[in-house]
């Protein structure tokens, strides 16, 4: 096999009630990387369509990624990089690190899978810091293995795959404005109250306890973010809007994913996803921002052949 | 029924990655309390024995919660209250908690179960308030529920069941030392790291997760404590030799109970159980220092009539 093309979807990260370590995969929006093997000894991308990103081997997210992994191998070989650049920039649903999931599972494939895929997180990080150096590993823990994912960024990245409830819904909302994760991340405080760090401990046990007993009443009490979203939500175009509505309309949640400025819900049910996705469009068609919006289970597969 | 006497569990409280918001029952190991009927129209603690609490009604944990049931249901009826105060105060395994918890429920079976067992936390936590305004719900919770259990402090005091796995035990050990909760909590800093925050929320769901998949690796690479144990552990006799001795001899966590001194392992397997409490045991007879030790399965009794 000398050349492969592979998707890597975008991802929803936070879920409200786990910062820096719950995200969902999103069906079917991601990147496509078409990846082939080349006589030149370095990662080369050849060619970037869709949304602007930077081509140099060392500011590429798919490129770091991917010569972080060849690093590790000891394998002195080169590959050409074509990206479809589908997710744009700085739209909070895991952008940097769908290419960066895309380059190390495709370069390893290629490579006739020498690492299993859950050794991957760790060189597809190298190229999420390249957006941020402080990023955390929701977003490509998502992408990487795909449906709803715990992943512990202090211990190896180890990644729990979460039982997603086969009625349980997200739509997503994209505004076509760019926030910098960089530049979000700092409008949050360096430090936080000891006693709502352990509210948000409850949060994430009910949410996940939840999920194994189907209790949507207590999903719903547990989907909350003690922590970020109200330091976040002052850059995120009509949050607060799209989220009394979509509350009122009976979703179990409306937060932001990662650090914005897409909107995320979980809903039961994916007919209540589609007419509260409905209700959700015509608050920004009203205001007159533009936007993408998406409805997907979450059990949306991970980086994978095309 | 004109008298009840009614048994309440000794517990551990933060279970290591759930600081505040975790708990369990220590089965056989509680306070006894003989409620009966009286014509005074108050609440008289006619007896203490065991260890020494206060008994004046505003001050014993017992009568505040009693008289805060009471007041909540309008009730201007007088009960007598013995107590056989059998877990030493300051132990760190919910002595308090123990006695308010009997107390309510057992007024509550006199008058004919008004409430609901769950309907009953928020008056046990007025008793719990007597020995810190600040305590958190996980021992009370513990105590009133049994087995092992999450608690929401910030909404209602919501309390969620969780699944024990029938081979998981504890192991406590109860220096006979006293600590008061309201000096160890002084000792806390009152913020925390939002980054460490975080990495405790992976470890509370990653525990959760391994209940319910019954996965031991990650249940124990998920009992960390990030919070508060590194604070607490100066005010522990022989921590670190301790839990040294407990990892070494494949105990999955060894932490503080609450705010100390006691100290609790989790272990699989009852006989893992018992064989690592006689080496808990050398070492604090080694050193001379007096206690008790338990060991006991996670789906202990909670509060019950004997």
């Amino acid at each position: 096999m000398k050349q492969i093309k592979v998707f890597s979807p975008a991802s929803v990260s936070n879920v409200c009630c786990g910062f820096d370590v719950l995200g969902f995969s999103v069906d079917g929006i991601g990147d496509e990387l078409t990846i082939s093997k080349s006589k030149k000894k370095k990662i080369t991308i050849t060619k970037i369509s869709g949304f602007t990103v930077p081509s140099e081997n060392n500011k590429n997210t798919a490129s770091v990624a991917g010569q972080a992994l060849l690093d590790h191998l000891g394998i002195n070989e080169g590959f050409d990089i074509e990206i479809n650049k589908k997710i744009k920039p700085g739209s909070g649903i895991g952008s940097s690190a769908a290419s960066a999931v895309g380059a190390v599972f495709g370069i390893n494939k290629l490579l006739g899978d020498p690492l299993k895929k859950e050794q991957l997180i760790q060189f597809a990080m190298m190229g999420e810091f390249v957006s941020s150096q402080s990023a955390p590993a929701d977003n490509v823990a998502s992408a990487l293995h795909g449906g709803l994912i715990l992943v512990n960024n202090h211990q190896n990245y180890e990644v729990v795959n979460l039982p997603a409830p086969k009625n349980l819904y997200a739509v997503v909302h994209h505004p076509l404005i760019e926030i910098k994760t960089s530049d979000s991340r700092v409008v949050l405080p360096k430090n936080v109250d000891l006693e709502t760090a352990s509210n948000q401990l409850s949060s994430i046990g009910g949410f996940i306890h939840s999920l194994h007993s189907l209790d949507f009443l207590l999903m719903k009490s547990s989907l909350t973010d003690h922590l970020v979203e109200k330091y976040r939500a002052q850059y995120v175009p009509a949050f607060l809007e799209v989220n009394d509505t979509a509350m009122a309309k009976g979703a179990l949640c409306c937060s932001i994913s990662g650090s914005g400025p897409s909107i995320f819900c979980l809903i039961k049910d994916s007919s209540e996803a589609y007419r509260i996705r409905t209700e959700i469009d015509k608050i920004y068609s009203r205001l007159g921002i533009k936007f993408n919006s998406y409805v997907t289970s979450l059990d949306a597969k991970g980086v994978h052949v095309i």
